[in-house]
């Protein structure tokens, strides 16, 4: 293990949250320089943290004698830049989510670092989070068989800073900001080498006076037959509703990562304290997390992230991956645009093939068996349909 | 309140529950006489519930003198012919869901009986379960603003009756089964005046050798802007998954029937007995409901039919409600084949209109009000919209 | 089925859930009469609720003509002489809990119904909860083995009403109030015919000024060795906590009955209705039951009443059980202030022996089998105990 | 922060779990040499976790030259002798839990290591989840107000080592076991610097042919009148119940570590993989939580400890702390035996006094206002005591 060295680019929440993880507990790995567009805001993040470095030049942060790896947390318009900086710096690059606006951008910021052949790392937290970590692992393992359809989910009642609203900036409205989690975690369950092959996506703006969506359903068919649903939306109250399910041929996995954690307080009167991200009210019944950068998955992120560049191996969540997520949603605007299924487009797919969930049927005197059910008394209770005829009917036997 | 005396078409799963539910407790109405087409069955029926008559002979058992009520609790496919026969028999009938195989045969029962002049009933139980009754309540009385979005989730691993799956006597898989029952949960929600104008439904066979879909998912959007969603499947794993989700533009609801309700039990060895609808397994962790018939929502569904005939009023589940049902099942089915948005054919329109969900804009300095929030000291925390350039900004300001 | 005709004693909160429960639904008991101290509280009562008559003088409401059934719902200390009155008139009387405000009071009343020969029921409502009344039956079916320990927790931030908080009318504070409820429900758990031997309980008065305890905790140790555990306080926040858990040898089972049931709904503005009994907010998270006087037993219970009356049977709970309850909540009170194990003081046990909950050891090799665990390798592992020696040692076999 | 290097004393099951902490993520602290009793187990460790060296001579592996810090993962009767060699070679000592068998033990280990001037933390794991650590700093901040009650439970099937059913070697049952995790988040809860003053404890034998408990619920007075109340168990089914409740005069808070966090798991066939610590099934519905080293507390703790030893400062669990757990318990056991309140005896007590909680009482035109409840047409009701008669009348008033 490395200790590694990390100019960070940006001081909004969400380098907060980097940071919190990179300095909390026991780890090696520090912030060594920040940028921010304006110096007060740079110095206040630098005493926040204990950085010994600040400045409002991207370039000198990128190029920082004592950093070997660049961490950018910019708005989504900016990475583009960033990166083809970081590329040309050659040094490491993490960037935050989503990677481009659109699939177009993604894919430069894909070539640029590929060509240069520095290590990318793409920083898709909620695909890291512990309970995400170990269901992925028992869908592989084949807890619950193969998988039919998952469903992520995550709403809120909108972002809290400005340029989050400005779709000129992000590339959208909640599918850019939240649907691109939803994407790359369902494709961790389907399996990354499951082409997504057509999207049918539905977008509204119900609430908020703005041009771009404040709600989003999509449903996208994977080559296997499985279905991803995602549901993403700025209007939702309550909280931050963050629940992932997923069903299988044998199994099914309920992930809820917010709301409903095992952690629930009362309280008659004002705490005047944080509660925790996107909530909404600070008395009455009120669903914290422990600890939420480890819950929403920044520490086994940066964990991979750095063990990877020490062993010379790809990351869990690569640029690819975030070019695949920017892909899928382009197809979603212009699906919700032509209202229909629109196929995702991607100038390369790195993933092989994969064969079509299907249950070979299988036969009891001559008659194809529908369903089986163990009854109380140990028999078995048979459905079965006759090939001929098609018609159907029930059998019970003895204990199988 | 008359007692009334009922004649009951079927024997199977459902006449069951049906019974339970009007024998149980102390209620005044009691079945009188049972149809099966088989003798045997008949019997055992009528030995079940104590009643004092069994018949082979349908019309019999409609015409039976001291039946004022009929119910029909047969399959799908003998809906029609039972429902005509009971229309000109004069009496009131009681049809089970859903109402037709299709819209078509939905019509012809909804015009027979308007044209008898009988009263008719929908037996959908799953809008008269406890919590959706006052759920729907709260929503009407504004607890949630307005509905944006409604999820109705019916899922478990596929029938227990032959039948179920032949889809010449149902008209479909879960789609019919299941999916009648999430449409008129969501449309309770979205307001059964907000009339359904479009689906977009993706169908997949993905487990059972049948002809039929054993998995779909589909949206409603209603004229108001709001969409409803459902998800069945005959291939879930773990159970009976009965879940719906209400967003409203100011508050949330949850609501969960079946796997958890508040009844958790561990049992190492088989414990031999009924554990609930659907369930998978009887040893390890189970989730039973307490009472079946209750939480379906039996109990106050023919509450409310008895009562409408005694107070001559509609019930809240009419044949028209199940005809719209059917109108949406098979725009459904539509949609799934051209796999394109399909609109809700529907003869005739009872609902009136419905506005379309707009919050109106509010302004602060001139400035578009995007979202407001409260500040753990007191201050407001504005994100403000330049109607001019489109530029965003945030503002804090003093207590509202 | 025999229809029953109802003299309503009392018009308080409790007389209301009553009466909601017979005339809700399609049942065939009717109030035929109502006695309340004041003549404008009887008529708003009778008026609310549809009853024919209404009436001060309480001995009239007993002896109505039209009458077979009086239901006492008054507060505690008038309980008896309500009691004996029924008694002297001959009729069937329900007595709502507690019995007594304490054993003596309790015996007397057990002792006038008996003597006089009439049926008796006694009201405890939490018994007959459709979720504790399938936990029993599971429980007696073998579902977790042997009963070894039963938690029932009753807890909300105190009465609505004056009379309540006033121990000289009542006999004390939440044990009264919620005890019994509590020590009921932990005897039909543990078994009717299992003695509660003796009571270690703790109070204190930590939050209102008052006289009586606003919080108590006590165990009850059963002849079979199960212990029984109760938890009550006048002090929770949050609303009314109603939940139960029993570990058995073979299994365990969690009841919750009020806060967490699946019913889940955020508002952000106040709704202005009825939530639930003892909510204490109108806005933010809430957590409503579907159906109250279902969910907290009250239709359950009549139905059990009234089945027993017209059966000519015993109910589930009895007078004898009210004067149980009683004693263990005397014993409670004795042990508190003692500070010391108290003695269950029975004037007439009717239940019978119980024998000692008690795994005979098994051996293997000769040592006594401790714990067998199943590897994942489908071995064996077993903790074993040299009889000899006392040493512990553990061994890993084959597969069993 | 500098970078720990540790000799781990012991190889078992907690061994194992400090060195996932330890050795996961990215920390800085490394072990660098274990000690096992047996060459074959010291190795395989070694090879497990990459420590560089490894040896049967416990004296050596604490005096290892590159090593500051060593860990005491021993078996409880072997913790004094670890402790005293520690502090004889002057090194920082971190000892698991419970730190004595009784409270001499402790109490001399305390004296050891105070004499010695080392620096000494105690690793009571529980007591720094991430729930457990933002819920205290929940209570310290006045969210619930006074703390009036606190139930900790920990109940399993029983241990996995044989040594630990040896209540030679461990102390005593799950009282030892589990209980010092209870008492000692009661502790936190209640406030360090409350003293407990007396202890009721009941235990019983019920299902292992052991001498020792395998059940126990004891109740702890705190000089303030909170009630701590913890339930310990071997005999529980159906995984690992790790909950704790915490009651005060304005607020509640529930937190549930194990079974119900959010991840909720189906699997019809053997997954044969690793579910979760003390898991029962491998099928059906299975409870795994995310990432256990975390949610169980060790990732906090040892940053506590690593943090604590950097600054100077004690840690947030010292081996004080440590005492007084095993003081509580030794109560505990005389309190089961003699079947009475102990007190609970320290040589001394370091926490100051606290206050008891005392509601003040108010006042309304004379009379002691009781309780207040806001209406929903917005008055309020008040329940109010007449000083003179001890009569209680309730009163409603219009907005406060």
């Amino acid at each position: 293990m490395r200790a590694h060295s990390i100019s960070m680019l940006g001081t909004g929440l969400i380098s907060d949250f980097y940071t919190m993880t990179l300095h909390g507990k026991r780890g090696v790995d520090r912030v060594r320089t920040v940028y921010s567009r304006t110096a007060e805001r740079g110095e206040a993040f630098q005493a926040r943290w204990g950085i010994p470095d600040s400045t409002t030049d991207m370039q000198a942060a990128i190029e920082h004698p004592d950093t070997d790896v660049v961490v950018v947390a910019l708005p989504n318009h900016l990475h583009e830049a960033a990166v083809k900086a970081v590329a040309k710096a050659g040094k490491s690059v993490l960037c935050t989510k989503p990677l481009g606006r659109d699939a177009d951008e993604a894919r430069r910021m894909l070539e640029a670092v590929e060509t240069a052949g520095i290590f990318a790392g793409y920083l898709e937290d909620l695909c890291y989070t512990p309970k995400t970590l170990k269901a992925i692992k028992s869908v592989h393992d084949g807890a619950i068989g193969d998988v039919t359809w998952v469903r992520s989910r995550e709403t809120h009642p909108g972002p809290h800073s400005a340029w989050f609203w400005d779709g000129r900036l992000t590339g959208g409205g909640p599918i850019i900001d939240l649907g691109c989690h939803c994407i790359e975690i369902i494709r961790n369950f389907t399996g990354k080498g499951n082409r997504p092959v057509e999207v049918m996506c539905h977008t509204d703006t119900l609430v908020h006076p703005i041009d771009d969506e404040d709600n989003a359903i999509a449903l996208i068919r994977f080559e296997s037959g499985a279905i991803g649903q995602f549901e993403v939306s700025w209007t939702f109250r309550g909280g931050m509703d963050l629940r992932d399910e997923v069903a299988g041929t044998h199994g099914t996995i309920w992930l809820n990562h917010f709301l409903r954690t095992g952690f629930e307080m009362f309280t008659a009167g004002g705490q005047g304290g944080y509660v925790a991200e996107k909530a909404e009210t600070s008395a009455g019944w009120l669903f914290p997390v422990g600890d939420e950068v480890s819950e929403l998955g920044y520490v086994d992120m940066f964990t991979d992230m750095f063990d990877a560049i020490d062993d010379g191996r790809a990351p869990q969540e690569t640029f690819y991956d975030g070019y695949v997520v920017n892909a899928v949603m382009d197809a979603c605007y212009r699906s919700a645009k032509r209202r229909a299924w629109e196929p995702v487009d991607l100038f390369e797919w790195r993933g092989g093939t994969t064969e079509r969930i299907a249950a070979k049927p299988t036969y009891h005197d001559g008659q194809v068996v529908i369903k089986r059910e163990l009854l109380p008394d140990g028999r078995e209770k048979l459905i079965l349909k006759d090939p001929a005829t098609g018609d159907f009917t029930d059998r019970v036997i003895g204990p199988r």
